[in-house]
């Protein structure tokens, strides 16, 4: 830290990054990253575009908007479209949070919420998570806060209907509710819809996971005409080339290539459930997950030592050390070859562990 | 904008990106975008990064920072990769401005440094340029303030050499001074070199210009370590994984072909030289730009009128509608061909006017 750091900023904790360790012939299992490549045409449309790389991109990402709103099924201008889906939640707590307004997110949630408030000196509660790791709905119901909630939550991956988040955005009408839905494409439920009901509803979503383009960092927000219209004044005051060329021409590939994102979709949904049955065969607890990744922990062997376990044995999963869930790992979804090696590894664990 | 919008940003005016029409065949000099295409070296290696878009680029940039530190003689870690300059400038306004310390920098210079403080709710002052329109570094000494000069600057691209902003670094030493050198590669000198010898010098350079990267958005800053640490702590509190792996390879690929760079520089220079001659002899005005662009003015023939001249002709520059600088109009250098056909299209506007 230099001697000029801001006064505001010097307490400041960064969000840290899953590790992208250079193991050769490591099975990652820890970014929730696809197993399967970006599709052809998005590969085909970065690679012609890169070739005009000496111009702007469009800073209004016309286009690619246009078609994120029909994918969606909304107006153009209730669409905005970010530097991965991380960009957008910062605006909206840059838009919608302040030292006057807080934030109110769960104790166990996608990590960078609370660095966000942080980054804005925004004050913030963290809600307990149930015994059983759920967001207890009740409790963020006329909060009068600005809300941010992950569904599919990380890193539980437990879905919420729509439905019932309908009721805590009708029971705080005069703040904004952010519903993340970074993992909603591995059998998970869109509150998009609810856009059309309500002014204070902002959904997230991001190209990352079920799209294959963690690489080409892509994600939107879709929320009222207003709302959009903050969010973009944000964009104008910080970056507005936000987005390359190349990964705007990605985007747009991508999406004309909706088959192959769903039977991705369709097959990470499949390991999920091959896997998480094996693991509780295995006497794993599983919380149920809707995401493209597992949280599990064993009743008689610690998170860290399974972590360390799989590492050993070349497969990384994520272990986090915060206390109500450091007996968890969270292990992504990849394909089932890679699922099957990592039950291989799981089973000697135990047998090596329980003998 | 929403009811539920922050307080603090109600009055905020976002930056205005330069346009982007979609005319057949215009002549575009009004965005500093380069007239050459990027490095076949930068397209190759962004064509090969295209088929690995489902893993997350390397948050740490660690390759590409090493190139550049290499490039312009630091250590790594006084090197921060960013999502084009703008990025670096706005991280810079966050880590050292505040509503207790303000910023200072030219009322006429690039017009975001302005918005970058609004965002931020920081003080800010703008010290005028003389007559002459050049920055009078002496207001600058001993100001207290985080300074902001972009050298050359913009649009005049009236170049100071680092000697005299030197002065300016040593009579500040507790307010960091940032030098924005999107403009430096066109036969101005760098004050990289004097990060060794200040702890509060901040330089920022950009891909977008010199390196036919616009499209790609990729910039760097570069001072102590300290200052990079800090620079660093709110990437990671905003957008880790702020350049995707394409913007990243082809940055790497630009930096094996710096011959390709410094020769398309060296013909953007002689181009200006070229340009800013006939214009003199047509009677203009011009500051004796040390950038990509030209800003000129006619002492017969205003300014909009020759903006809506060229713009009739499908040649289209920037104008400007600030009072001191309404007159002028800002000429992005291209080719030869394209600054023929802009001295063919001046020399009519000027024949149609002073009949």
């Amino acid at each position: 830290m230099s001697r000029f750091l801001s006064d505001r900023l010097k307490a400041l904790e960064p969000y840290t990054p899953g590790e992208q360790p250079q193991i050769l012939n490591l099975i990652k299992l820890n970014t929730n990253e696809s197993p399967f490549p970006p599709s052809e045409k998005a590969v085909a449309n970065a690679t012609c575009e890169a070739e005009k790389l000496q111009l702007y991109p469009d800073p209004e990402c016309k286009k690619l908007t246009e078609e994120i709103a029909e994918l969606v099924g909304v107006a153009a201008d209730e669409v905005l479209v970010t530097n991965g889906s991380d960009e957008i939640l910062n605006f909206a707590f840059m838009a919608y949070c302040d030292t006057e307004n807080g934030a109110a997110f769960p104790d166990i949630t996608y990590g960078f919420y609370k660095v966000f408030a942080q980054l804005g000196s925004i004050p913030y509660i963290e809600i307990p998570l149930t015994d059983s790791l759920e967001i207890n709905l009740e409790e963020y119901k006329g909060i009068g806060k600005t809300i941010f909630i992950a569904n599919p939550n990380a890193p539980t991956g437990i879905f919420i209907e729509p439905e019932e988040i309908e009721e805590v955005i009708k029971a705080n009408p005069d703040s904004v509710v952010v519903v993340d839905e970074a993992y909603v494409d591995f059998g998970g439920r869109s509150c998009i819809p609810l856009i059309k009901k309500y002014d204070n509803l902002l959904v997230t979503q991001t190209f990352s996971k079920s799209r294959s383009m963690a690489g080409a960092r892509l994600g939107f927000g879709v929320g009222c005409k207003a709302l959009i219209q903050d969010l973009n004044t944000i964009k104008y005051s910080t970056n507005p080339y936000n987005i390359n060329r190349m990964t705007m021409a990605a985007g747009l590939g991508v999406l004309a290539d909706e088959e192959y994102t769903q039977a991705n979709c369709k097959t990470v949904c499949e390991n999920r459930e091959y896997t998480q049955k094996a693991l509780k065969e295995l006497g794993f607890d599983v919380t149920g997950s809707k995401a493209n990744f597992i949280f599990a922990k064993h009743p008689s062997v610690s998170g860290e030592k399974i972590y360390q376990g799989l590492r050993d044995r070349k497969i990384l999963v994520r272990h986090f050390s915060a206390e109500r869930i450091c007996e968890y790992n969270r292990i992504t979804v990849g394909t089932k070859n890679q699922m099957d090696a990592f039950l291989d590894a799981i089973r000697a664990i135990l047998k090596e562990e329980l003998k």
